[in-house]
């Protein structure tokens, strides 16, 4: 399938630095290998996303972030971006590898030592070894460090005793424990010698090789889901259950022979945090999957806004095509601005991911800005996927609801991304707990008062700190300031003044609404800050995302791509100006007749971009032959007529 | 299952007019009767739904709508009611007697005569006949009358030869035509004697007895879809395929028995919209149907968040109930308020058709302004509904996905409800079309350069006249104005104040640019205008909803619960105010500092109605037992350990 020469060269700078990586997989992987048909049972789903997973491992397209010792590449940023590609093809099969290479793989990987790299890797890599990622419970999901299993030393038998005590103790919405799951990397609350030392991880056979549940496991199955069919979800519960010493994860914790603990980190708390911090990875897949889903569903959208016509011009014989209409373009490009500006964001935090894993975690800073960034990302990406996909199956009309289509099945998978991998508005409020620290630790303690003086200094703290292109975006903003007001509407640096002042301007307020809140020491003041903690939350991610894409307009050779992507960042900017315009409004950042001229700049350029949509939407890099979704059962007319061959037809009358 | 007093006094109160009705599906239908099992394949659901509407039919649940002579109560309110509790159970289900009985049943009754009544409705009504409804084409989706089927009359024969012309012709997305139709109700242009008549309808059988398709009908299989797995859409292709010429639906337009055409109405198009006209039940029931599917997943939702506890209050052990979250409230509270006032919009509409049928169509205005409501209320309604699915989805966690919760297979069913029935986009404009006539009719042609006095005298006039409730609606604007600016925050008469300022501004608005835009005649011109247009029929459905809640608490006679209700009212009104505050500020409605407090006032109201959550989520009406989808095979266990029992069992350590 050949595609535009700009698509092309879209393609290459959104790609960017995974360029070769990807187009491997679009010259290599056909839609047979990672595209599942539309009827499939749940239990079909499950066997074909196994199936295809093994295959995919044999030819190496999934293992790169594992450490080279078992034929890995130990590139965690590559491991994202082929999560990505395969999420292109189908979102049951990228989480069925998330669990079993990214999850269950990984716990072993970044939790477990070299012995359990040797003893399990080779399994976990090519699935001979399904594994499960057994850390959720059914009565604490986001709120991990309050599980209840537990894994106590016993001592005299010199093993670990991994335990439910409780109905809501069972372990939920595992991936790979319903159907296919041997083993499972279980989290529990450690207890050596009566002492509790926190959240640990160990490795509990969970079935034999039969596939019978190993004596003291309980396992169910969660049934049928809103999607995801392939997936195998379920329960697990541990009645007492054995397992050597070994068996615990214990690069950050472990037990001696002799029975003592042991753990580099002193803090309960330090070590649970930096355990978790491991998971990054995964939310930073789970976004970036969720990105894929909705370019693929962006891809089907605009294809079909381009080839439906429907209602004449008055007056014209001609139908007009869907994408001349101004409500049409207003529905699907803001959203294909955002998939650029978003996949250039997703490139910049899988390199960031991988300086932090080569760093290995000596810069606690970076380690934990990149946590924030990836809790950040995570939710607004996926939130956005998720009415991007809805969107893109309305603007599809009845042709979207039929599942050929390709929409409706990504749509119902990605509907869990914004809860897994930590619930979006649990995350957000995590990253504005972040932004309030970085800001306190410029502030400190003064008075907030006089707000207004200070906020100069800011810029050079590391409250506010632009990650990338910091002189290019310097530039710009400098020249911005020198342009007319007509002018600033295109003009780069306005935009990011704009992004900085709501950030700044968020994330100082609710710096003092939080330190009032802290003095009553009520659970109604702070909790009446929540919605201004996800609104800082939400505006530090636009501003992240514009400076990246900022850069990957920077880093793009080619002069008349990067003429379009300019003008596609100006409509990523101006439409998430005008989205939260009634902010701006409020905090008087510009006045009523310029918010007008913000719409008004949205609607021209979603008619200066339209001759381009065919274009702009091969650019997000989704093969062609990956966007149907056919039915096992290929023909389309069940029942076929018999001609009508009697003398009446010899009568035709039209 | 009993429900508290409020909750009680709260659904009789949105129930209203309907609640005797209601009462009796909540009294005598089971779950068993109307809830689909999770994990029924397609062909599964698409049996079980038949055959659950077969039993329903015969218990004479939704037959309210047909003539009496044929044992229906020709009360068109009342099939709006009982769609509305039957989309409660299952969407699927609903959508199955919609084809059958208020498409297919509803085109016999509405466009046919006698003989068609007395020969066809038995079966419709029974289901014993099953039926397709076959207007959209392949081609031509929201463009009917640009549909290619034709009808052409064969005077030798004395038959009708129906004929699919082209590919794109085929009739596409028809539910009862892929496994159970035996007959379909088919739209074409009608030719006679080489003269064309416009779209006409006439009955084809399509299956014989053994479910064989007849000669010359071509029926397609559109196989799994987003949803509504137990509707069987399909297409259906005409190969000059001979019907008798009383198979015409001649209510509107015939051809006797010499072959002359005959109509009472003249023009084509008048002629076009008179039969259009009748399928405006069908666009009620969906957006009420949508609103039910709403209130089911809010009653799960908030229930959910009353049970579910996550994370402790700093420095005290008890767990938090999510709905204490103010993030929570203002994910679900804002739509349960707004479940109410589309609740009582509802049953106003409902009415307002009987009154239509009632009248037979005398009153021309009335039964446009009908069509707008409807066409209005239907868009959103049903986008109202998805948001929140998905919003109560998300709310419930990894609960929610789970299919036995209830909410995902909704959420999947209601997705098509934006499109089908007219899709939302183009109804939304057909709204502002209308609004811009009575805007003219009031206005003429005057130039409109010195509105700001004129608009005094438009409350006076057609355009903006309040449907009901007035003289209440009068005595609440001048109290508000009364009021001190706090206290006008929850003055009801200020709230109708700033909704009719935005519907009037907007349309006056809209008003100068058509008209300027057609002086230009340029598509582009028009074009540019349509985000308008829909921005015009936004704020007129939410200024008509506004009323019909006033309306409601109006008629409310219970105090404690009307008073509940007023709060209930408040938030409708200040959420939908803040959802348009950028509108507001740019339109100098209220300044910066007073949309702040608009803000802290949803707020405040969301903590002011949380102790009430449990019994506002009773009050909106949906059975209990309803609420639970089971999946077939029930036990959730699918492999039980074996009893640890060996001797180390003994040494239990935790």
């Amino acid at each position: 399938m050949t595609i535009t020469p700009t698509g092309e060269g879209l393609r290459r700078a959104l790609d960017g630095p995974f360029h070769t990586q990807k187009q491997r997989w679009r010259d290599e992987v056909g839609a047979d290998d990672v595209v599942r048909a539309t009827d499939l049972s749940m239990e079909e789903a499950r066997e074909w996303a196994l199936d295809k997973l093994t295959v995919l491992a044999r030819r190496n397209f999934v293992t790169a972030g594992f450490p080279a010792a078992q034929g890995g590449t130990g590139n965690a940023a590559e491991s994202v971006a082929n999560f990505e590609m395969l999420a292109m093809g189908d979102l049951s099969l990228v989480i069925k590898s998330g669990v079993q290479h990214g999850l269950f793989g990984g716990a072993i990987t970044n939790l477990g030592t070299q012995w359990h790299h040797e003893t399990f890797l080779p399994g976990a890599i090519d699935a001979s070894l399904p594994g499960c990622f057994a850390m959720t419970e059914l009565g604490h999901g986001s709120d991990v460090q309050s599980i209840e299993t537990s894994i106590t030393w016993d001592p005299d038998a010199g093993e670990f005793v991994v335990h439910s005590p409780t109905p809501t103790a069972a372990k939920a919405y595992i991936g790979n424990a319903a159907s296919h799951g041997r083993m499972a990397a279980v989290f529990g609350q450690l207890w050596v010698a009566g002492e509790h030392h926190g959240v640990h991880v160990a490795l509990v056979p969970i079935r034999d090789e039969q596939g019978k549940a190993m004596p003291g496991v309980t396992i169910g199955d969660h049934g049928h889901k809103g999607g995801l069919l392939g997936v195998d979800n379920g329960t697990l519960s541990f009645e007492h259950v054995r397992v050597p010493r070994e068996m615990l994860l214990d690069r950050y914790g472990g037990v001696d022979e002799d029975g003592t603990y042991h753990s580099a980190i002193e803090s309960k708390n330090a070590r649970f945090f930096t355990m978790l911090g491991t998971l990054v990875r995964g939310r930073i897949c789970v976004g970036g999957g969720a990105a894929s889903a909705a370019r693929k569903a962006l891809s089907i959208a605009v294809q079909h806004a381009n080839r439906r016509r429907q209602f004449r011009q008055p007056g014209l014989g001609e139908e007009i095509p869907l994408m001349d209409y101004l409500q049409h373009q207003r529905r699907l490009l803001p959203h294909v601005a955002r998939a650029y500006a978003y996949g250039f964001a997703q490139n910049e935090i899988a390199l960031q991911l991988q300086r932090i894993m080569d760093d290995q975690g000596r810069d606690a800073q970076a380690a934990r800005e990149l946590e924030t960034r990836a809790a950040g990302m995570k939710s607004v990406l996926t939130r956005w996927a998720n009415d991007t996909l809805q969107e893109c199956r309305e603007s599809c009309g009845g042709a979207g609801y039929m599942s050929d289509n390709g929409i409706t099945m990504a749509r119902q998978d990605a509907d869990i991304f914004a809860t897994f991998e930590g619930d979006n508005t649990v995350l957000l409020q995590l990253v504005a707990k972040a932004l309030l620290l970085d800001y306190k630790s410029t502030w400190g303690d003064m008075d907030l008062a006089g707000t207004a003086q200070k906020t100069a200094k800011l810029l050079g703290s590391r409250f506010l700190e632009r990650t990338t292109a910091r002189s290019a975006i310097d530039r710009l903003v400098a020249t911005a300031k020198r342009k007319s007001e007509s002018e600033q509407l295109r003009a780069r640096g306005w935009h990011v003044e704009m992004f900085e002042y709501r950030e700044r301007h968020v994330v100082e307020g609710l710096a003092q609404r939080m330190r009032a809140a802290a003095r009553e020491k009520s659970f109604d003041a702070i909790n009446a800050c929540q919605p201004h903690m996800i609104e800082a939350a939400k505006a530090h991610v636009d501003r992240v995302v514009l400076e990246a894409f900022v850069e990957g307009i920077d880093e793009c050779s080619d002069d008349y791509v990067k003429a379009l992507l300019i003008k596609v960042c100006d409509l990523y900017a101006l439409a998430t100006i005008e989205a939260n315009r009634a902010w701006f409004l409020e905090h008087e950042a510009f006045d009523a007749r310029r918010s007008k001229a913000i719409t008004s700049a949205v609607d021209a350029l979603c008619g200066e971009l339209r001759p381009q949509s065919l274009a702009l939407a091969e650019g997000l890099g989704v093969p062609q032959e990956w966007l149907v979704h056919p039915r096992r059962a290929v023909p389309p007319i069940i029942e076929s007529a018999e001609p009508v061959s009697d003398e009446r037809e010899l009568r035709r009358v039209s």
